[in-house]
């Protein structure tokens, strides 16, 4: 986020569903604090505070017929300006690194990609409610489809909320635009690798932080 | 909204808390039908449909701390996109006409304006999320003070919501703000003096509204 010695690091995990975020999120979260000694939060989003908590449950199980695009992006930044005013910003301040399971590249991804509305209008978005904070490196994890689809399967229908569930049309271009994002951002974007082994991509999340882990030791 | 003549006009109803807009929305919402055979649907803002009326929820009950001026600002601005979508611009294309209580100048006001937003960011989600419609014509009701004070006082704390129940100087501020936007757009807006009996005032919204009434016959 800034070159503060002080002030904590913010790193987000992102990728399509069954890519393995989560998994990783807890290994990194126990590597960073049993290894480095630091003082790590483990958030995720939509979600992480209780308001932005109530609008995840609006998110994936709308009362009515389901939101139109722009609400839902409207909805997703709103989340985010709560997510990042309560907990992040605040976290890193007093020193703490905060892991963040999905951040703004979802949204450009699922709503700016995947669903139409384009990259400046999520980033205008962004820019008004969380001032444009960005991670100081985001962790891509991509998996091939055959991969993805066997482990969502394996997750028995944990992934039938509104958006999970959409078409497989939809995730393959949100798994493009990912690619797209990460590529056009060499600097605040890791590309790893999420098949194989858990410990094995673990250790290829740890080689893609080494940057920002430099000068501390494990 | 344009100039279609198979399409319903869309007139909003704004002011500060106590200036009577629910009572003569009523009244309009009775007159148009009664006296003009005209299709009348009465809505609400935020609120109108299943999603918006769950994100007004949220924000007049906030879970957690309570909102931040941009995240507050962005649910409104989702609860509008969910309500135009669904309810008002199908209803206007169907030859409707829409009342509603409350609609952008709300979040002009409130947010942008008391708030201190600003009226370009607010300007800026509206387009975002809904196209940016504006209401044939906004009737902005206007009372002195103490007026207001004394309708607020006799509601027995019904004004105690996140938004409602703020300070005096806010409150003052909003009023401020809905005439700086009125005397802005002298075609868009009418001010309506909303002291005295509530069927004097309605003679006045009457009076207001003359020119898109224009041709019909009461």
């Amino acid at each position: 986020m800034n070159g503060d010695p002080a002030q904590g690091k913010f790193i987000a995990l992102e990728g399509g569903e069954g890519t393995g975020k989560s998994t990783q999120g807890r290994m990194l979260e126990q590597a960073l604090r049993q290894n480095y000694g630091l003082d790590v939060i483990m958030t995720r989003e939509p979600g992480g505070t209780p308001g932005a908590e109530a609008i995840r449950a609006l998110l994936l199980d709308p009362p009515g017929e389901g939101w139109e695009p722009e609400a839902e992006a409207l909805l997703f930044a709103a989340a985010r300006a709560d997510h990042v005013a309560r907990l992040i910003r605040p976290q890193l301040e007093a020193g703490a690194w905060v892991i963040s399971d999905r951040f703004v590249d979802s949204s450009r991804a699922y709503q700016g990609g995947a669903g139409g509305l384009g990259d400046h209008a999520i980033a205008a978005l962004h820019d008004f409610g969380s001032h444009g904070i960005r991670p100081d490196c985001t962790i891509l994890l991509e998996v091939d489809d055959a991969v993805r689809e066997k482990r969502l399967a394996a997750r028995d229908g944990d992934t039938s909320d509104a958006i999970g569930g959409r078409s497989a049309s939809y995730h393959n271009a949100v798994a493009a635009s990912f690619r797209k994002l990460a590529q056009g951002d060499p600097e605040g974007f890791r590309i790893v690798d999420g098949t194989g082994t858990a410990e094995k991509v673990h250790e290829n999340v740890m080689a893609a932080l080494a940057h920002i882990l430099e000068g501390r030791t494990a």
